[in-house]
C-alpha cells in the first residue's frame, strides 16, 4: 500500500471489489482519486484483492489498480479478512450472492445498479443485508453528479415551488450489435434497457420528486432474437401528484449518453443532460423581462462537491462521479453523514427494481399498475 | 380591395373569416402576405367579410386586416355570396356548425384545430364536409414549417432508415391564470392541454411516423376549479412499430411555446424545438470520427418554402407558417397539389381527435387503449 | 390604395422607392406590413411609385408589392409631388444623388447602410439632407430587433454596470462565388465586407457602447482579382474605456448570418446571435449559487416591440425588423418619438463611414487610428 | 512507492515536482493517474520530492500526492540524484532558474506557461535547455483535449482547405478582486492575461494554424493600481495568409473559463469551447440540404486519447488534460514520439512568447508589429 495518500491518524478500509470492467475501473479510478483529491478522505481504501473469473485478465487488473492479490474465486475474497467493504461491480446475476455472503461475514458492502435481477431479487438483497447491520450502498452514482445534487438541494429550499412534472429519457445508441454481451442475456442481466438505464432515470426521479405511484408502460425489443428488452416508455404518477414520462433505449442514434430530465415546479424549471454532466439548466418565474433558462456551469466553490477540484469553468468529467460516490461511502462506513438521504441505500435499490417491475407488468398487462412497496418487518 | 398584389390574369378568391382573435390575426396576415410574397400567388385572396359577436371589436378588425365588411352573425357570412371559402378561426364550439353550413353551402372550408370538441364531433365535420366536395383543411400549421417539412421529405428518402421512436412534447407555461378563457371553459374548448397542445404533437407524430396505433394516457388539472386538463402524459405505438412518448402541458415553467419532438430511426435521428423554429437537428450514422448532432439552419434555397423569403441564415417566424398554410390551400383550391399528404385534411382533423379521445379513455380506464379509426361508407 | 388598412384619421404618406431587390422587398413588405400589424400605425404608407432601371422588373416588382407606378429614371420618382418619402434602396453608388435630391425637394429620406461609399460622401449626404430639414434615417435595421432594443434597455438602465468589452462579427459565407454583383464592384459598392457587414457591427457598437475611439484594422481579399475587400478584423477602443473586437468576413463557412456580438460589464453580461435573434443571452453578477447565463426569449408582452406581434414564445422573424424601423421612421415623420436614439439617422449613418475609413487607413498603414468625427457647422 | 500499478518490466521515473498549488494539484493528479489510466504507461513516475516555500503547506502536499520527500529549497530538488524529470509549477518568475538548473544537472524538464517572462526569458530558458540536451515540454495543456487533438487531425488531413480566419479568446470573469496573487505581481508573473490565458489562445493558433507572422494589438488594465494587464485584444495574421483576433480577459463576466476558437478554411469550419470541451464543433461545406454544424461529442473510441477512458458519451474532465500531456511526456522521454508537434517543447514556449511581447510592443507604439523569432545557432 500507499505509504503516503492521507494523514497517519485516518484508518484504512480493506476494499474487496468483485468485477474488473467497465465498473471496475469506474470505481477503482474512484478509490484511488478520492484518496488525494478529498482531502482528508474519511477513510483510507486499501485495495486488498479483486475478484474475476478470468485468471490473466483479474491478475492484469490487480497490478494495474494496485489491488494487493487478485482471486478468480468471489468466495475467497468474501472469506477474505482484510476485506471490510465488498464493492460489488460484477453482472446483475452476481449481485445478489456474493453481496449477501459479505453482508453475512460482516462486511459493508456496495453493489451496482441494478440491485437485483427482479424486485423478489433486490428485496432480498436487501432484507439479509439490513439484518446483517451493515452499511450497504446501491451504486445509483448520477446521484453523485454536482448538478443533480444543486437540482436537490433546490427543490429541498423550496425554489422549485409544487412539484408538477417530471420527465426523464436515458438514451443510448449501442444497441444495433451481434455483439455477445451479458447485458444481453436476460438469465444475466435480468430486464435490458429497463434495469440499465431506465433505472437511473428512476432513482433520479425518487431522489427529486419523490415516491413513484403509479405506471403505464411498454417495452419494446427491436433486435431480432434478443432477449432483454431494448427500449422501454412509461407514464409515471409520483406521491405528491407529479406526473410525467420515463423513457430509455439502445436505439437512439446520436444519443451516446443521453439522461436528460425536466422539472418543472409552479415556482422553478430545471433541465439537465448527462452529457453536459456540468451544466444545470434553471428558469426561475418572476424574472420579469429577463427571465430564461440560465445555464448554471455547475463549477464555482458553492457548489456541491466542487470544493475537492478545479477553479470555475474546469469541468469535470463522468469518472468524477464515483469520486463523490465512494467518498460518500466511506464517510458514512466512518460513522459520518449517513448513506440515505443523498446516496442510494438497497431499499433505494429495491424500491427503483419494484417499479422496474411495475412497469414491465403494466407492458404485459396493458393496465395502470399502482406501485406497491414492502417494508422490512 | 387592393389593385395590385397580383398579376391580371390570378382570379381572386372570397375569404370570410370567423373569428378576429389570435387565430384572425395571424391568418388575415397569412392572406395579406401571401398575396406578395408567393408570387405570383395560386389565388389572390380577397377579404370579404369578417364575423364575430363584438360589432365594435369586429369593425376594427375589419378595417385594420382589411376586410371589406364585418357581420355579427356568423349565418350573415354562410351565406354571402362572395364567400368562396370560410375560414373558421373561432372557439371549438364554434367549429362544427359554421364549418358544415358553409360546406353544404358549396364553400371552402379551412378550420383551425382541434377540428371537433370530441372525436364524434370531429368525425361529423369530416363527414358532412366530405359529402359536400369542398376542398377542406385543418389548419395543423406546424406541418408547415420548413424544418418540419423538411424532416418529412428525409423521412421519406429513407434516409432515417426504420423508424424506431418518436417522442414528442409541447410545452408552454401561462395555465397558473385566473383568466376567463374559452379555453378553460370545457363546453367551448372540449378538451385544455389535450386538444389545444398535444393534437399538434399528435399530427406531427401522424405526418413523420404514422398511424397511431395505441395509447396509454393520462390527464391531470392542476388548477383548482379548472373544468379542463392542464396536462397529458401519453406512451404511444405507432403501426411499423415505432413507440414513444406525446406530453402537452401548460404548467412547464419557462417553455413558452416548446414543442419538442425526436425521431430516431436506424439510419438517422432528428430533433427540433419550435422555439428555434428555424432548425432541425440530424444525426446521421457512419460519420465516423466527425459524427455529431447537426444543426441544419433551414433557410437554404433549397429548402422548403424559402424560395418566397430571404437569403440563407435570415430566419423567419411564427407567423409565416401560416403563409406557407394558406398559400398551399390556395393552390389546392386552385386545382394544383393536393391539401394531402402534406397539408392535413378532415380526416387528418378527425384521426387526431380519435386519438385525443383514446387518451381521455386510457386515462380514465387505465388500460391500454387501441386506436379505431372510422372511416367513410 | 387600400380603403381600409388604418382608420380614417391616420393620414397617409407617399412612399417612393429605388431598388426592387433584396431591400426592395424588405421594406415593401415593411410598408404593407406595418399597415395593420402596428395599429393604428403612425401614418398610413401609400406605395406611390418604384424606380429601378429594369422596365420589366420594376414593373413586375410595382404589380407585386403594390405601387401605383413604376418608373425607370428615379430622377421622376424624385420630382413626383405624390412622394413625400424617398426609400432608397438601390446600390451604394445610388445613395448620395437620389437621397440628396429628394431632401432638396423636400422629401423625408429613408437610406439603405452603408450611407456613403466613403465617409467624405456619407458626409456630404449627412449635411445636404440635414440643411433641408426632412426627417433622414440611415437604415442599420438591427437595431430594430427585439433582444437588441433590450440590451440597450438594460445598457441605459446601468443593470450591466461600467462596460468593458464589446466583441462583435459578422459572419456570413457566400464569398466564393463567380457571380457578378454589384457588391463585388468597388464603383458601386465602395467597400466590401466592410461597409456590408462590419458597418452593422460598428453601429451596434456605437448603438451599445458608445463612440469608437480608435481602431487598429486589417482587410483582406481572398477571392482572386476581386475589387474589394473579403474580411476585416480590427481591435477598437470606445469613449468611455472599453475595448474590444469588430470582424467581418463573407468566408466563414457555415456561418450564413452570423452578427454575434457580447457585451461584458462590471455588472453583467449580454451576448447574441442574429442567426437566432428572438434570444438575448444575459449574465448577471450576484446570482451565487445559480448564476449562469439565461436565456431569455424575447418573445414576452413587455418585452421591446412584442406589442404588435404573437404570445410569448412564437418568435419573429428577420423580415419583422424592418415592420419596426419603417414604423419608427412614420412615428417620427408623424411628429412622435425622433429618429434618436433609438433609429439611427444619417449622422449615424457617417459615424460608421468615419469609422469603416478608419480602419481602411489603419489596414494600410499599419497604425491605431484615432477617428475623426466632423460635425456640421 | 507503489508496489503495483504498471508492469515489472516497465522502469519508473524519478519526478520532482517544484510548485504545489493549482498546477501542483493538476500534475500530481496527472502522475497518479495516468499509472493505471493509460496502460501500460511508458514509465511509471516515482513521485520523488515536491519543492515549497511554505514547510507546513508542502509537507502536506507531500503527504496527500504521495511525495516520498518535500523540501522548501528548489536547489535541494535540483541536487537529487533520483529526480530525473523536473515537474516546474512555480509562479513564473521561478521558471528560468530552476528549469535551467535542472536541465543542466541533466534532467529532463517540463514547465508551466509562459515559459518566461518576457521573450528574452523565454529565449534563455530554450536556449540552454536544449543545450543540456534533455527532453523539454511546454505545459500548454490544451493542445491535449481530444477535441483540439482531433481538430489537429481534421486539419492535417486536408479537410477544412486552405485556412482562412482563426478566432480565439480566452474569457475568465475573476479580475475583479482584491486578492493579493502572484498573477497580479509584474514581478512574478510579467504580464497579466496575456501570459496566463492569451499565451494559450496563441499556442492553439500556432498549433492549429502556423505561425503568426504580424500582430496588431491593444492590453489594457482595469482594475485601479494593478501591475499587469487585466485584458488583450489583438488582430493577427498567419504565415499562410490566415487572419483573425486573438483575445484574452479576466474581466467577462459569467465566462469561467471560456477558451472559444474558430477556424474557417476554404472547405470546413470548426469550433470549440472549453466549457464544454468534450465537443468540436464542425460544420463542412457540401452536405447540401442537411448543411449544418455538427456537434461532434469527441468520446468516441476512434477519437484521440478516448482509448484510455470510458464509453462514448461518458464524458471527460479538465483535469484529463495534464493525464494526456504528461503521458506524451514520459512517452518521448522513453524514447517513443517525441514532444513535438503534438505536444510544445521549450521552442513553443518561446515563440509564443514572441507573440505575447510582440502584442505589447504593438500596443505600446500603436504600430502593427511583425513577429521575429530568433533560432538556436
Amino acid at each position: 500500500m500507499e505509504r503516503t495518500g492521507s494523514p497517519a491518524e485516518v484508518r484504512s478500509l480493506g476494499i474487496g471489489m468483485l468485477g474488473y470492467a467497465f465498473m471496475g475501473k469506474a470505481h477503482a479510478n474512484g478509490y484511488r482519486k478520492l484518496s488525494y483529491m478529498t482531502w482528508p478522505p474519511p477513510l483510507r481504501p486499501r485495495l486488498v484483492v479483486i475478484a474475476g473469473r478470468d485468471e490473466a485478465a483479474v491478475s492484469e487488473a490487480a497490478s494495474r489498480f494496485g489491488f494487493e492479490r487478485a482471486v478468480t474465486d468471489w468466495h475467497d475474497l468474501v472469506a477474505d479478512p482484510d476485506v471490510e467493504l465488498l464493492d460489488n461491480g460484477g453482472p446483475n446475476s452476481l449481485h445478489a450472492e456474493p453481496t449477501i455472503a459479505a453482508a453475512r461475514a460482516g462486511k459493508h458492502v456496495i453493489c451496482e445498479k441494478p440491485l437485483g435481477r427482479t424486485a423478489d431479487e433486490a428485496f432480498e438483497i436487501w432484507r439479509e443485508t439490513a439484518a446483517a447491520g451493515v452499511v450497504h450502498m446501491c451504486a445509483f452514482n448520477y446521484r453523485f453528479v454536482p448538478a443533480v445534487r444543486l437540482a436537490r438541494e433546490l427543490v429541498e429550499a423550496g425554489e422549485l415551488g409544487d412539484l408538477l412534472h417530471f420527465r426523464a429519457r436515458y438514451l443510448q445508441d449501442w444497441g444495433d450489435t451481434d455483439a455477445d454481451v451479458w447485458r444481453f442475456d436476460a438469465s444475466q442481466a435480468g430486464s435490458g434497457a429497463l434495469g440499465d438505464l431506465g433505472a437511473h432515470a428512476i432513482d433520479l426521479g425518487r431522489y427529486l420528486v419523490g415516491e413513484v405511484r403509479s405506471v403505464q408502460g411498454l417495452v419494446r425489443t427491436f433486435a431480432p432474437g434478443r432477449e432483454v428488452d431494448d427500449a422501454v416508455e412509461a407514464v409515471v404518477e409520483f406521491d405528491g401528484g407529479a406526473v410525467g414520462t420515463i423513457e430509455a433505449t439502445r436505439f437512439a442514434l446520436g444519443r451516446r449518453n443521453a439522461l436528460q430530465w425536466e422539472l418543472n415546479g409552479t415556482k422553478a424549471s430545471l433541465a439537465f443532460d448527462m452529457e453536459r454532466l456540468n451544466e444545470l439548466e434553471l428558469f426561475r418565474a418572476g424574472d420579469d423581462r429577463t427571465a430564461g433558462f440560465r445555464r448554471v456551469l455547475v463549477t464555482d466553490p458553492g457548489h456541491p462537491f466542487i470544493e475537492h477540484w478545479w477553479p470555475p469553468g474546469h469541468i469535470i468529467g463522468w469518472g468524477e462521479t464515483f469520486v463523490h460516490e465512494l467518498h460518500h461511502l466511506l464517510r458514512a462506513i466512518a460513522g459520518g453523514e449517513p448513506v440515505r438521504p443523498h446516496g442510494a441505500d438497497f431499499e433505494d435499490g429495491y424500491r427503483a427494481a419494484e417499479v422496474c417491475d411495475a412497469i414491465l407488468r403494466s407492458s404485459e398487462s396493458g393496465r395502470r399498475v399502482d406501485v406497491d412497496y414492502r417494508t422490512l418487518a
